[in-house]
Parts: structure tokens; C-alpha cells; sequence
């Protein structure tokens, strides 16, 4: 039990919520290790906060001795080179914000106050989804929210993460890469809201993968290195495929963005799969879930469903909800699953559904029993939140952890 | 028993043996698919014979009424384009040799006869490897010797199988693309005899693939309509990586030769994943072996063995005759065959090896039983041959083969 320091003021406390984000027209290699500058735009879905998000708690006080933070329930260095870039450029918003004659909107926006910050998932890490992204976005609105700045928070997220900088708005997002060195112009902009396209589902198969692929920090630094192929993509491919996205964003175009959305993800393992020495991370699940979306679009003549696949072993679709409730059945009948098919599908409820011998044959796998550990069904969401209701704060009135459980929930 | 028709005279018969090859600078992507034009320039190294080849037998006579022919102990359609190119092309080169007023070297030049032709592979053909390349290079030299047509063939055999053209020489051999719409400048040439490098060994660890992989004809097909990666990797990476290859041969630079040979097949795979729908054509052994390569030359702290993939399940694996031993252990370990390791060998003889823990431990992959069904141990080896004993020939005197089995002798 941590006992609350000696306290001269109540904290200033707020809560605030981020989501996760998936690429189709994906990010990978950095002009800038330090300010996290992209070599190509990218452009993602924001997914809901009801199935997947991060959770924090800043509380800043002038009784704080030093900015400390707690993650799912341990206490982490604060002074990681990318926590510290995310803390100084809110503090110099703050600070420019005072000096440019603002009234101040809290009484909290004191320079010299240190922070508390403390920040869960709603999944488990062992899900292997990134959560560095939607946790960055969380941690720098939070921090936002507590010294009172306001206005476009992406460039300050994309110093924590380069994707997090995408988890600050909702819907159809993209990250335009900019072009100037102190990377001032490299942020994220709305596309579309999540509003735009509601027939749009998502469903997240949680692969079960055995050994931890290589991190996409260090593997993105080689690929840049090594693979010339990635130098093409980066300079003549993406910006045209970035143009394609959008409009078929725009449009609504199912069948355009599945099929930009596949071959960004098949080309993004392909500059991988030419960095020296290789990287992969598609396993032999991941090539049955790519035949099987093939095979499945291929039996319909029009493309249904879209898989990408980050750098991770699980698979992303996209597809229509009218698709939904045959697509998870064909999933499940090539990747058995020890479970009855209850815990199957977590998120979004799916309806019950049949599939013909004509498509089964169609798709002709050898099913592959636990292939996938579970699905996640969901849709496109809104971006980061603030939680008014105080109950929900993860710090106590005394600017600690409600709870130090020392391991991860899940 | 297939009785031998009416004859008129004796036939003229020729008995000759081809190897196959192995791209290290690899030919992917053709401009013209009727002439097999490829897009960009490749590089081989020929295996020697005493492992792999191809045999065949030619004989021509008027007596024949039609052309025919056996594989491996199999009657085949003659009619097949690729087949009815190389026959067209020797006799329009017979024609022109006479024509030219040169004197016929043999009895047999006569542009009406018609030919036999039996062809055996000395490799099962579930080995899964690519047979084409030695068999239309064998039958377009057997036709040579049998219709009198000397000079540079290898123009003839790229007709019937691109690679077939670099098996016309031995020892290294580039397959210049040429520019020619008529192709007539895209032929292979001998970049140095197998002589000149006494050293390199070449172990083919013969994999156990499940399903069979999409066939390269149609494969690269795909890749040129759709692969974008493709497209810059022929114009702007292999040109230069053909000079390196080149150089790295001419001066036995093992450790250039081996990062050239494992760049390019790894770049050859990521335009085959990039390409839509994607080809997979490696598997998790695959991967594995790739692994294992990358560190077992980290642990040592140099290239002593390279890997390259082809169109297929097969690892080829370059090293130098002193590391043969240690690596055969290493791959003997990783990949335990069910055999005592007698006839997990073939080709010439691998000496004992003890391997070290730290080596293991720097390897540590978990072992995969019988992922590799076996080695075969080779070396690069000379271009065709012409077997001038009798006994050996494949067709008896009167023209047919000597046995019909119906099947492959696998």
C-alpha cells in the first residue's frame, strides 16, 4: 500500500478514454528516430471504445515531488525518452498558452506542478494488439485535459507513438507525413467521422501466436536500412494508394478500399520480407486466413471481405454487416475452436448462420483447430473521451492508485 | 509393349545429359510470353551432374512417321507449344546450316525425319524440384547433336523453359534479358566454369511440402500484371545487383556472394507477396531455415552459408566445403529425421561433425521433426554432355523405348 505524501492541495484530477487504431494504407519506416517522422503517410480506422480502449488518469498537484505513472497496475519509468517528449511539449503548450495572455481555464495549469498518471487497457496484452497507440493518445489528451490546452494534440502524440497520433480522432483518419524538419506539419486530420460509414464491421481474430515477433520500433529501423523495395513504396507507391483510400472512403466504396486495403497490408509484409536479415510476421495461419478471405471473395465474384495484418500475428477484416454472421461461421468452421463458440466472439453481438458445401468447398482448407484463440467484433468509433464521472477516475483523491494489483489485468 | 513400325533404315541415335540450376540473382516476370523474354537479367549456378541431371534420348529417321515422346517412361503430348518451339527452332537452324551450303557433319540432317524423343530425370520428381530447366536443356542439345546444328543454344532452350537456358552452360551462367523484340540477344553466357571455384558446396534440403505451391508460369504471370515492387525491382535493382553477383563470383567473395543470393531470393518472395492475390511459397520450415541460417552466421560473425528459395518448398543452401559438415549437423539437429541420418545424405559424403551448445543456444529454435525429408550434397558442375555409349541410350535401335514403365520411377 503506497501512503499518500505529506499534500498542501487537493489534486487536479481527470479521466479520459482513447482508442485503438488499424492502418489500411499502413505506416512503416521513420525519417526521425527522435521527433517520430513518417517516410509516407497513412491513413486508418478508429476502432470503438465499447470493445477495445485505454483508459487514464492524470492528476497534476503542487504537493507532487516528482512525475511518476502507473501502468495496468505497475508502477513504469517515467523517464522514457518518448513519455518525456509527450510531458515537455504539453507543458510548453501550457506554458506558451499563459504567455500568450490566455486566461487560464483551471486552476491547474501550473508549470512547477508535477503529474500522476495512471492508464489500463480494457484487453489484455497478451491479445497482441498495439496499445502503445491508443495508449500515447490517451496519455497526451489526458495531459491535456489537465493543464488546460487545446487545439490539433496529433503531432504531440506522434512523439510517443508514431500511430498514436491517429487514436486522436474518430472514424477514417489519416497521418500526413509532412515535409519539414522540426516535423511540425506531420499530423493526423479526420477524414471521415465514424459516423459515415455504419455498415462497416470489424472483426479482430486473435491469432495464437507462439513466439513474440520482432518489435516494430527495431524491425521499421532495418526495413529502412535495408530494403530498397520499402524506399519505392514509401516514395512512388503510397502517396497514389494514400489518394485511392480516401476516395473510396469518401465514397463509401467497399470494394475499392478492400482492395487497397489488401494489397497495402501484402505489401507492407513484402518490404518486411526484404529488410536483411528478413522479418516475418505472417505465420501459416495468417497465409490460410488470406487464402481463405481470397477464396471467399472469389465463391461471391465481389470483394465481401478485406484482411491486414500489422506487425503482429493477428488478422484485421473488414467487411459489411450483412456479411458478418457468414463470414465469422466460415472462420470458425476452418479454425475450430475448443471453446462451444460462447466465448468465440467477444464485442459486437453476431448473429447465428449456416454456410452452404458449395462455399466450404469453394474455400477448401483443411481446418486448423485453434488457429484463431477468439474473435473481436466491432466498428469504426469516435476518438478520445473525457470520463466526467469521478468514480471513474484511476487515482484517488490523493492522486494515487485506487488499487496496485503489480501485474497486468487479464 | 509397343512394337516398332515399318522401317526404312536404321535411325540416328544420340544420348545426351543436361544439369539443373540454381538462380542466386533470380528470374522472376516475363515481357513476352510466347518468345519467354524475360523482364530482368538472372544468375545461376549449375549443379553437377552426379546428383541431378536429366537424360535424354533422340533418335531421328525417315522411317518415323510422326514426332513422339517419352517422359520419364510416359508417353507425352508432342503438341505442346513450348515442345513444338524447340523442335522448330532446331530444324530451322539445321535448314539454314544447309542452306548455307555447309556440309551436313552427319547422315541423319534431313529436315523431313522425324524424331523420338525419351527423356529420365535421375531425381524422383516428388523432390519438388524444378526439372524443366534440365529437361528442355537436354532435349534442345540431344536434338542439336542429332540434326548437326552447333553454336550458342541456349537462345533455342529459353524457348522452352527461361531457366532452360542458363542449363546449357556449367559452372556460373548469366541469362542476359537482352532488348531485342525478336529476343534474339536474350541468351546465357558462362560467367566463369565450375572449375573456378573448387570450394562451393551446395546442399538442397529437400523439404516435405504438403500442398503443392502455384506453378511459376502462371505465378509470375500475376506478379507482372500486379505487382508494382516487381516492376521497380526488375528496372532498378537488378541491374546493379547483377554487376555485384558478377564481381562477388569473378572473385570468390563468399561473404558478397552469400548477402547477394540471400537479398534476392528474399526480394524475389516479397514481390510474390506483393503480388494480388499474394503467392506463398515459403512455409514455416522455410522460415525456420532462414532463421537458423541468419544465426548461425551471427554466432560465427560471418556469411559462412546463404540460403535461396525457388518457386518452391526446397532450401538451397551455398557454403564452402569446410563448413559442410558443422551445417549438415546443425540442420540435422534442428529438423530430426526419423532415419539414423544414413539416408538423410545423398550425393557426395558428408564427414561427422560435433556442434557445440553454445552454437545450439545460439541458434534456439525448437526443433521440427522431419520438416526436411533429406539433403542432397552437390556441388556446381558442368553444362550438357553427350554419352557416347550405345548401352546407355533410352531408345532401342529401332527407335522406341527400351522399357515402358508407365509411371515415374520416383
Amino acid at each position: 500500500r503506497i501512503m499518500p505524501e505529506e499534500t498542501t492541495s487537493r489534486p487536479h484530477i481527470v479521466t479520459c478514454t482513447a482508442p485503438v487504431n488499424i492502418a489500411v494504407v499502413k505506416y512503416w519506416g521513420k525519417r526521425d528516430e527522435d521527433l517520430i517522422l513518417p517516410i509516407s503517410s497513412s491513413l486508418s480506422v478508429t476502432l470503438h471504445q465499447d470493445q477495445l480502449k485505454t483508459t487514464t488518469t492524470v492528476a497534476i498537484s503542487t504537493s507532487f515531488k516528482v512525475d511518476r505513472m502507473w501502468l495496468n497496475g505497475k508502477e513504469e519509468d517515467i523517464t522514457h525518452p518518448r513519455l518525456q517528449s509527450c510531458l515537455r511539449e504539453i507543458r510548453r503548450l501550457a506554458r506558451k498558452r499563459r504567455n500568450d495572455g490566455e486566461p487560464d481555464s483551471t486552476e491547474s495549469t501550473g508549470l512547477s506542478h508535477k503529474v500522476h498518471i495512471c492508464s489500463v487497457n480494457n484487453f489484455p496484452t497478451a491479445a497482441g494488439l498495439a496499445s502503445s497507440a491508443a495508449g500515447f493518445a490517451c496519455l497526451v489528451y489526458s495531459l491535456a485535459q489537465a493543464f488546460g490546452v487545446e487545439g490539433d494534440l496529433s503531432g504531440i502524440a506522434r512523439q510517443g507513438s508514431g500511430s498514436a497520433c491517429r487514436s486522436m480522432y474518430g472514424g477514417f483518419v489519416q497521418w500526413i507525413m509532412g515535409n519539414r524538419d522540426d516535423g511540425k506539419d506531420s499530423i493526423a486530420q479526420q477524414v471521415e467521422p465514424e459516423s459515415h460509414w455504419p455498415e462497416l464491421r470489424i472483426l479482430v481474430l486473435v491469432a495464437s501466436a507462439k513466439r513474440k515477433p520482432i518489435g516494430s520500433t527495431s524491425g521499421m529501423q532495418t526495413s529502412v536500412q535495408t530494403s530498397v523495395l520499402l524506399k519505392h513504396r514509401a516514395e512512388s507507391v503510397v502517396p497514389h494508394r494514400m489518394d485511392k483510400m480516401i476516395k473510396a472512403v469518401q465514397k463509401r466504396d467497399f470494394a475499392a478500399f478492400a482492395e487497397i486495403t489488401m494489397k497495402d497490408s501484402n505489401q507492407f509484409h513484402a518490404t518486411c520480407l526484404d529488410t536483411y536479415p528478413p522479418i516475418f510476421y505472417l505465420n501459416s495461419v495468417s497465409q490460410q486466413i488470406i487464402h481463405l478471405v481470397h477464396r471467399y471473395n472469389g465463391h461471391y465474384r465481389e470483394s465481401r471481405v478485406a484482411y491486414s495484418f500489422d506487425a503482429g500475428p493477428n488478422a484485421v477484416i473488414f467487411t459489411l454487416q450483412q456479411h458478418v454472421p457468414e463470414f465469422v461461421r466460415v472462420v470458425q468452421h476452418f479454425f475450430p475452436p475448443d471453446t462451444n463458440g460462447e466465448d468465440f466472439i467477444k464485442g459486437l453481438p453476431v448473429k447465428g448462420a449456416a454456410i452452404s458445401e458449395e462455399l466450404k468447398e469453394a474455400i477448401g482448407l483443411e481446418p486448423t483447430p485453434n488457429g484463431i484463440n477468439y474473435i473481436i467484433s466491432t466498428k469504426a468509433g469516435p476518438g478520445p473521451c473525457i470520463i466526467e464521472d469521478s468514480s471513474q477516475h484511476l487515482l484517488s483523491p490523493d492522486g494515487f492508485p485506487k488499487k496496485v494489483t503489480g501485474s497486468n489485468p487479464s
